[in-house]
């Protein structure tokens, strides 16, 4: 009967491809089994792991609510639920499609203009980059991809693919900027291992960085993947989350500038797209290829038949985008608070010592603790990561399941949770540190062997804390803590 | 640049694998290209080859209206829309799994109970299948299809997995009946080709043939594949369409009865399972898998995240499926809306001789024009599809593109319309039929040699017609077809 369960099956559902073990999901489970509720359960973990955009959906509601028609439930749009639930075109609602493609243009500053009938719908972004993946490239196939990137990518470009990702190096030197110089040795790389690299994998705005990439960048990119005749991908799922100057540029933008223009064979662009961060619906599952190839188009949009979204949000959706006034509002707005919120976050971190690289983008800080760490190692990293997770209670992400070239950094995000979480978190992370001052003033100073799992140093009873650290914080006044709690 | 469009993708890319080339597509093509409309292109092509179950909508529209708080876009169910818009765990939302596993039960007249545990949604049954043809079989492997099947299945199993699917012949002589004979030999002939066979897929109710399997056949089919250590998919996605005696036995009956409970290795039963036809909600994309293997629950539940059912869907499912007397009064009515409307037409194909397989599920008949071949060869049958297609202007579905081992089948769907363009495309039918009533009262009779894209013994020009050949209709006293309207 063993034998049937297990060795029966595919050697990808035998394998561990999809990648569950990594610290950013065993983050969440760590969550998932003791969830913060401020009053059901005040001591549980802080999911900090999930990048949701949850601080405009008032925002949504109100136009839900203003406009009942726009759905198939409600009695006034259920008229159409007969059309509407029958509808099963892998090209989806025409209006859904116009919708899409002008909110695209619209979140790259209407500079550019995106054509309706590239758009093809996914199951999400995680399932769009499948589906590129499988249109692209071969078992075997690599794409190159710089570094820290999300996780996710190792299960959605390679799990079902075989196809393989590349890390390609960036530094803390040049805050993690991507070079010529790093692609070029990846690739070289590469071509030693006799692996054929078919595309470059690139997230604009960077997840988990936070931060976008500048037009030299973007355009030394696309020279690049011209001159290899490889393609290039460019994650732009955040592109609506950037909230400061220098505002978001596409890679839809770069290739219209006249020097790049000419050189640039528009058959090897493609753009993944997805509601999900930009408005805020994870769970609505719409993601977005947009190609420039009509072979990757025709194909793509055959294989949207394994994850179409459901005719029910796509009308939803249309609606929805088709309201200028709306979109724009909500646009304006989503940006604006994300700004507050993380200028709170970083605010909040700076004054007990905590530097975040500077970011103006995304759901997410990325936060620097490398003075906490004894020595510049990932076991220490894993170390520390498990003192914030089981005892500051804080599930945030460690920089080794981005791939991050340098262990001490980790990724924080700060737009799933109401103000009063916001407060919560930022004392626990406070409280934490001020307790390990000596540490965050001077990393250098030597410390006797510990735990590796419980680092000894990190390990400070709070009892010996002084009230005035936290008072002097503009947030918290009462660290919530349960650290603090389970020792006062 | 031709280069990059087409040479640097995938062979996936490249190859036709998708199948979109068989005749089953082609109708669709001729029918977008012509659609009828009663008013605006009374001419117009009718689409019968679309398995749509659209004859119960109104009462989905009417519990919608009288319970408008089950969407969370409506005035009264807006307050939900954050947490469900966020929702985004691969597991579901408890309620929608339980809703399913209910409606399970029920459809199999609740002599087996499901565990929403073993619930795992997918992308439609397209997805369903796709995720189990993953998590069974590496490419290279193969699955036993007895034909005729549908014909998406060559995508759904095939086309990114590279699984293959090897045919089991079913014939007319026994009603298409599964023969343990036909399972050995298919068998037998795979081992032959050094082909490594992981299971045996079965449709019941069999789509197109809109017959049920009974209990005898089923238990055969779980010793055969309990013998042979390979799975068994059970692709019971239209359930519920049964519509008189006997009706549906499920294979999770089979497996709970004394005399194979003992010898059935559980862990080798799956059954995909879908929203689109039961209910008619094909566009909500709700495909299932129900899996009695632990590990093949837990491996396409991770890789239902490529085909995840859209929230705002599932919390609508999940409240409609949580109303039993709604869902008791729906199965009951639909079935009995499905068996009128397969009287009315087998009815009315039998005045004219045409007959049909004897079924009593599906929302299909499976047509015999074997009559109206002159050669019983599948060049004839595409010949007499084309006629029928182009100049009837109805579109059905050809034998062939089932891998029927038999010339001159076809499905004609009729569910996915209403009583109006029933009646003509009845009209145009048996008109068509008609004016070759010498071909169907004798097939053996020798013809003049024949253009076979249009053979001339179907080109009878509609000018010769007797309006009494209608008149005897009970149906459609005025003849529709655009044939009849080009030469009168």
């Amino acid at each position: 009967m063993e034998q049937a369960g297990e060795f029966l099956l595919s050697k990808i559902a035998r394998g561990d491809g999809h990648g569950e073990n990594s610290p950013y999901f065993e983050g969440w489970k760590a969550y998932e089994d003791d969830p913060f509720h401020p009053i059901k359960n005040p001591n549980g973990v802080i999911q900090m792991g999930l990048a949701e955009n949850q601080l405009s959906c008032d925002l949504v509601q109100e136009w839900i609510t203003s406009n009942p028609e726009a759905s198939i439930c409600s009695v006034e749009g259920v008229h159409e639920f007969k059309d509407i639930a029958n509808f099963q075109d892998y090209h989806g609602l025409p209006l859904f499609r116009q919708g899409v493609a002008k909110l695209m243009g619209r979140t790259r500053g209407n500079r550019v203009k995106f054509d309706p009938d590239r758009i093809v719908m996914s199951g999400g972004a995680t399932g769009a980059h499948e589906v590129t993946a499988f249109c692209l490239a071969d078992p075997g196939d690599a794409f190159l991809v710089p570094t820290p990137y999300y996780p996710g990518f190792d299960r959605d470009l390679r799990w079902r693919t075989g196809v393989q990702l590349i890390p390609v190096t960036c530094e803390s030197k040049n805050n993690f900027k991507l070079t010529k110089k790093a692609l070029e040795s990846a690739l070289e790389k590469a071509k030693e291992d006799n692996i054929t690299v078919k595309g470059l994998l690139i997230t604009n705005p960077s997840n988990p960085l936070g931060t976008i990439m500048d037009k030299e960048t973007l355009k030394m990119v696309v020279t690049f993947i011209n001159h290899n005749h490889i393609h290039l991908v460019s994650d732009e799922i955040y592109a609506a989350t950037v909230f400061s100057h220098p505002g978001f540029t596409s890679i839809a933008e770069i290739i219209e500038e006249e020097d790049i223009k000419m050189e640039c064979d528009r058959n090897l662009v493609h753009i993944v797209y997805s509601l999900s961060k930009d408005m805020g619906f994870p769970g609505f599952r719409v993601g977005i290829i947009y190609s420039y190839n009509d072979n990757v188009v025709n194909c793509a949009r055959k294989m949207s038949s394994f994850g179409l979204v459901s005719t029910q949000t796509q009308h939803l959706i249309a609606a929805m985008l088709s309201d200028d006034e709306f979109v724009q509002r909500f646009l304006a707005e989503s940006a604006r608070r994300l700004a507050k919120r993380y200028g709170i976050f970083c605010q909040g971190l700076r004054q007990v010592g905590i530097k975040c690289l500077q970011s103006n983008g995304g759901l997410f800080l990325w936060m620097d603790l490398r003075p906490l760490l004894k020595k510049q190692t990932f076991e220490e990293e894993m170390a520390l990561w498990r003192v914030i997770i089981h005892k500051v209670k804080i599930n945030v992400s460690p920089g080794c399941s981005f791939h991050c070239c340098e262990p001490g950094w980790f990724r924080v995000c700060y737009a799933n949770m109401d103000d009063r979480a916001v407060q919560v978190s930022l004392a626990r992370m406070r409280g934490f540190v001020l307790q390990n001052k000596d540490v965050m003033l001077s990393s250098k100073k030597p410390c006797s062997p510990r735990n590796l799992m419980l680092p000894r140093n990190l390990m400070l009873s709070f009892s010996s804390m002084r009230m005035d650290d936290f008072l002097m914080s503009p947030h918290s006044p009462i660290p919530q803590s349960p650290l603090v709690k389970a020792t006062t």
